[in-house]
């Protein structure tokens, strides 16, 4: 895929909530993972996304946080994928976080040192990529 | 926290306007600040969110913005803090600023050097942070 | 102008489509390119947007995507700007890709070095910078 977001899941159309400006959208993965994305009425109708159609979902690396399970909090944000830390690639100042999901899906983080060291993240810790619906962007294959 | 997000505001819910998809939080944090977050109405409910109730807001470092006195700007950004430039770190390319509010809070923006320099940011110059209303992710403690 | 977004879009207001808690925004620059902005109807009132106002469409870097003609993609993302790669600037994780468009304005984004190579961006090559309408900050002259 020719598109500098680090993430892209692929998967199918669940469910749309319509809004007056905004609609929910619901999709499952191959793997079995449920992601939900907010985009415009205008892109709902401009894109033609219906139930069952095929769509990429799309998430810069710095738009992701994470989470590990002694966070004691419970988020706002839909997209909570659970997994295992995968990767680890250090920069200067960021790194680069890969979570594995249970379905086979690899999500990535960039997010500071400071916060790997806080949150303890080694290869095969348990941790959560928390997505916000609205950072989400939809493509459908042309 | 064991959450990767710099900034983490903890607050009480002071108002919640509801919509057809998202819903417009207001918080007040403990130093008298106000915050306000879009979050879906999906999490309104999954978080159990009412006036009154104690939540987090958290906020990565490169959402957020920074402004000086002179921008001779309005913005459209729900959360415009003003404080007092703090703490200045900086990388290679990009530099951490901190912003300390008058309710002894420190927000954290990672903007690029350039724009360090042409801001003139300097520990003790006024200057807001500036966040979107939907970059804010809330967090209720578990 | 004295705020840290990379980008600022200088244009008049030409559309206000309002919902319940958010309204989309439509403004062309003077370059003839079009923006469109997702803010809350709070901030409609408050900045006294309307048909016809000037404002200044502020969006950070990170928040910008690259896709290239080949992606075979559609997106939902309501602002994608066609044009060609006028600058490159490597960093050691992260590049930053300048896109010139046909009106003459010039979109910063940045993604990593990784993303750069895999979509083959030089100086001259035709490129979109994708734009989610809920990550364009609106400011008007004070």
């Amino acid at each position: 895929m020719k598109v500098s977001a680090r993430n892209a899941f692929r998967g199918r159309i669940t469910a749309i909530q319509p809004g007056a400006v905004n609609a929910e959208v619901t999709l499952q993965t191959s793997g079995g993972d449920t992601l939900v994305a907010i985009v415009t009425e205008g892109s709902v109708k401009s894109l033609g996304l219906v139930v069952g159609k095929e769509v990429v979902a799309l998430v810069k690396a710095p738009w992701v946080m994470v989470a590990t399970q002694d966070a004691g909090l419970t988020f706002s944000a839909r997209n909570q994928l659970a997994g295992q830390v995968s990767t680890l690639s250090k920069g200067a100042v960021n790194s680069e976080v890969g979570i594995a999901l249970p379905g086979g899906t690899e999500v990535f983080a960039v997010i500071t040192n400071e916060a790997v060291s806080e949150l303890g993240l080694t290869p095969g810790k348990a941790a959560s990529a928390i997505i916000k619906a609205s950072h989400v962007i939809l493509a459908v294959p042309a």
